[in-house]
């Protein structure tokens, strides 16, 4: 593999403060969790995106939280065809494996996957319909939201509103898994859906008796 | 959506502790970072494992790093078929919209998707193979990596040996996708491997010239 | 210009050691940066000592300060006379077109200019109040916070408090540009007052609701 | 001082990080300079821009380069009329307190201020112009520079000409001041124009006898 590169030090400086501090402040925990295996109390589903980092916004520690992310913070439907899902791998070894309590789907602000999703389905971004767009294929995932909010006529609100959507329709997804369906009935598994501005730093959670967000 | 809940106090509480403090500290930046676009230097692929937290273990803040987390880190091969791929499609937006400078696949010890993979491709875990199980079909990507590990005597050498690998077939993998080839060969992007030891801190990196891992 | 001299080997060694490292690790992301245009997150206005290193200290790399060094990080007061203010410009820009988030006025213990300063209120260093002396001239920027701390009978401890002065002096005079002031109000942009310590190596921060300075 | 804010957590971090490698590793060295006062061998004069570091460049550690950095890097004529003038209370004290042996002067590509300057010389920035524009005001250093440089055709090659020139008129003002000119002649201090371009990574210096910028 000649065309792997060693790491800059920038890199290898930041980590090596860390090391010197965070580390050696908790090594005993790090050590327990080695040896002990992870117990997560919760997975937390939410976007790559460099500006959201659920680590910062819940205090999370080495340990808490079981973290996949991906695009949107997309969950989709349960499609058990023998093909490699890493997001439903992902849900699978997390309610199965680990038993958290918890799933948390966090949405976000000026998301580039939701405003990709919405050009797609607009007809403005053809390009992401091509087989070969990755990005665009992923995000027929957000499809069914779509149809949900195409109505509104503000293109900034109808944005936002596919933002939410696609916690929610992510939602609608876990619970197409027959082990989640199955620990949320036996209440060993609750879901949230959860969306962040970056911006103003609110956070707000979608209230099933009101079926909107609300600020937490 | 009856089955969403609200979210716990547990969580809101560390929340608002975050935007009362950190949120409230660096608003102005937030703001920005809100209004401009994020510009993240490098994509970092790294596992779900709660124990790992690149945002930690790189002093990483908002706007600094694309993260994506997967099951062990894979990077499935280039396959345009028409199917969601999620890591796939968070490769082709880090590299074809953002730009960034370097991907660095990150794994770590302990790994539970590396250890399900050794015990599937020995024969030890048989329900891992079954069709409909998600993180067998996920971890896949990893056989050739087995393959390759498989003569090693000693369980303990030979599972720590595959989860380097999974490091190392990731980047063969990313090689595959042309864009990525392509920026690579342009220099306009720089692959790295690394592999983290969860108990004792220590940060290994992928040395082509030596064909190993070695302290950072 | 027969003048110009030029560059001895031992700077050209240095720079070759540097492009063949850290840059040539990094030029995916400078070539970005050179293309893109800057988007520091702070202004830092320190010393020209050269035993001060901000980039040090704060682990920066390329892209994430502005940094303006002046003899004893002094900023002057508001004075749009039409005369050239280098500080004053520095300033403006980085408020004005780069929109930064943070001003950080970073003082240091054994400050030359500090020194003189002292020596020439106290009546020590008739030299400095000659008016053809630039430091001097200078320093009287520092002469309201010496009026301040003239009642200190120990003079080490009185030259400390007035490099303490030197950073408080700065941040009320970084106020009186409109600019500033409008977005020190608005939320956009935060002052905060250092001290560096060389050689223990501490770092104590102003902090507004005690009026004194304490531990990082 | 109600304004003043406490130091965020992101900046505290990385000091931290430094303190407990960096500055550990190098205590005794550093202990010393605290001790015995700086001895740099020569004096930088840079820009504030964040993507120009002259202690990577040149490898700088604690104690070698006093540095100075203001907006484009100027250095304006010897004006002893009892005004503050921040860059040249920086130079009469490398010179004659610290009696450093070198200064160099460094531009760079893609440098606002310059940008600014020729926006304004050319017309295109009548905003600069006012008397309250301190930059406008700073920039006025460099205007004999664009009376060299406005015959060029090319708007690319006229900026970075001027970019130049930034380095060649600050290298003239230096020679008004007797006490630089007194030790350039006595062969006690050498001065060195030298240009970076960011992208490439490339250091031009200039030459003298070809009267022109060549690479280092």
């Amino acid at each position: 593999m000649s065309f792997a590169k060693p790491l800059p030090a920038y890199f290898a400086k930041r980590y090596h403060g860390w090391k010197a501090t965070a580390y050696e402040e908790n090594k005993a925990w790090y050590r327990r969790l080695a040896d002990e295996g992870q117990r997560p109390r919760a997975m937390v589903i939410s976007c790559c995106d460099s500006r959201v980092h659920v680590t910062s916004i819940f205090g999370a520690d080495q340990g808490e939280f079981f973290i996949h992310r991906n695009i949107a913070n997309l969950v989709p439907p349960y499609e058990p065809d023998g093909e490699a899902h890493g997001t439903s791998a992902a849900v699978e070894y997390a309610v199965t494996a680990l038993n958290v309590a918890h799933i948390l789907v966090l949405g976000h602000s000026s998301c580039g996957g939701v405003k990709g999703c919405h050009d797609m389905c607009s007809g403005k971004a053809p390009e992401l319909e091509e087989k070969s767009s990755f990005v665009g294929r992923w995000m027929d995932i957000l499809r069914p939201g779509y149809d949900r909010v195409a109505g509104i006529e503000d293109e900034a609100a109808r944005t936002r509103a596919l933002e939410k959507e696609a916690v929610l329709v992510s939602i609608e997804n876990l619970m197409s898994f027959p082990f989640v369906k199955e620990a949320v009935e036996a209440e060993r598994l609750a879901l949230h859906g959860l969306w962040h501005d970056i911006g103003n730093g609110t956070l707000e959670e979608y209230r099933p008796s009101e079926d909107r967000f609300v600020a937490v």
